[in-house]
């Protein structure tokens, strides 16, 4: 089967986090003994913060000094027989949560999928979002 | 719906690149302009080595040592529904081909899904390949 080449459509920031909001799977990028690292993990979005409870919030929130650590977030749902679909790619800065009344509210409404502890809850501003869509092409 | 909590099951590297090939799209993560870049791209899976092509190759390999940029690579398949399936991150070098022959025949069989020039054809070796299979808790 031969499949049309896509097209890259920008989307607006408000159109790029309400996809992100209706998928709870993505992926959190940060740099972990000075290598790249990548992790599957879910998500909420709220307040246009990305929101994330993992076992590994010292290792992504490497940071001491109170101002947040510099990750990316992806989220896409592309077809993989037809190549069409949106990505979602977020910049911003990491920061775990440290007040005992939000991380619990968080750790109601953001069930980990996993087995064992997800104490940490970690929140990422959407300082750049970048989002698009794979479209047929044009004739 | 409530969902069982699943469990992580590590998989051999063996299984892991095998997985890796049995999809076309990953995403390739690396450090741009100081920041934490992600894009999804397609591969294929070629003798222990991860084949892209992109148009952002010069951002991707910024080395200039001959000695390849350590990138990491990432593909999941994970039912939103029932969180059941699989994820491979793989760490490796990543390094710009240059032999002609070598580049053609890659543009032959790595279709891009872009349109656009897609002139750079990316090998990624992989040195450290983490797979898991998020499988249900036992009882």
């Amino acid at each position: 089967m031969i499949i049309g080449v896509r097209r890259l459509e920008a989307l607006p920031r408000e159109e790029s986090l309400r996809l992100l909001g209706s998928t709870s799977l993505g992926r959190v990028v940060f740099t972990h003994l000075a290598l790249p690292a990548i992790r599957p993990v879910n998500h909420i979005v709220e307040n246009g913060k990305i929101l994330i409870r993992t076992h590994m919030g010292s290792a992504i929130v490497s940071a001491v000094d109170g101002t947040g650590t510099v990750v990316a977030y992806e989220a896409d749902m592309i077809d993989p027989g037809d190549h069409l679909g949106w990505s979602v790619i977020v910049v911003g800065k990491a920061s775990l949560l440290t007040d005992p009344v939000e991380i619990a509210r968080y750790q109601q409404v953001l069930q980990p999928w996993l087995s064992g502890t997800m104490d940490d809850v970690i929140a990422i501003t959407t300082d750049m979002v970048d989002g698009f869509r794979l479209t047929g092409e044009q004739a």
